[in-house]
């Protein structure tokens, strides 16, 4: 089974890395499409485990103790 | 319009970021649900467009420009 973690920077938190992809992206001559960048990280974790239930309460756990720091970042979680 | 762009690693590049995730996760008691972490990057792209199909073809001459290293990373264009 297969959970894959989204963690992403909240709203209003800068995000530099996003700014510098943005400016790359405007040099090469994308910047009138481009309004805005954000960079998050993607995890995919493969469980050993058949109830998504259960897994889920514990991928929830570990993205609040190792995965996200919740203090600046969100994150979802799908199966 | 949003676009978001997941870029992963290709199968059988290492991931010695995902390893180190599963180490920790393995520390902290997640050992046996947990039998392997990938780590990708998400990006996601504020568009002045309203052209689904015009921006894909925009959003894919940004990965194989800047986002992704094709040589190493594959890429998903969501809408």
């Amino acid at each position: 089974m297969r959970a894959i973690v989204n963690v992403y920077l909240k709203e209003g938190v800068l995000d530099p890395q996003g700014k510098a992809i943005a400016h790359a992206l405007d040099s090469l001559g994308f910047g009138e499409l481009v309004k805005g960048v954000r960079v998050g990280k993607q995890m995919v974790l493969e469980l050993n485990s058949t109830d998504e239930a259960s897994a889920k309460i514990e991928v929830e756990k570990m993205c609040e103790t190792l995965l996200a720091n919740t203090v600046i970042e969100d994150y979802t979680i799908e199966f």
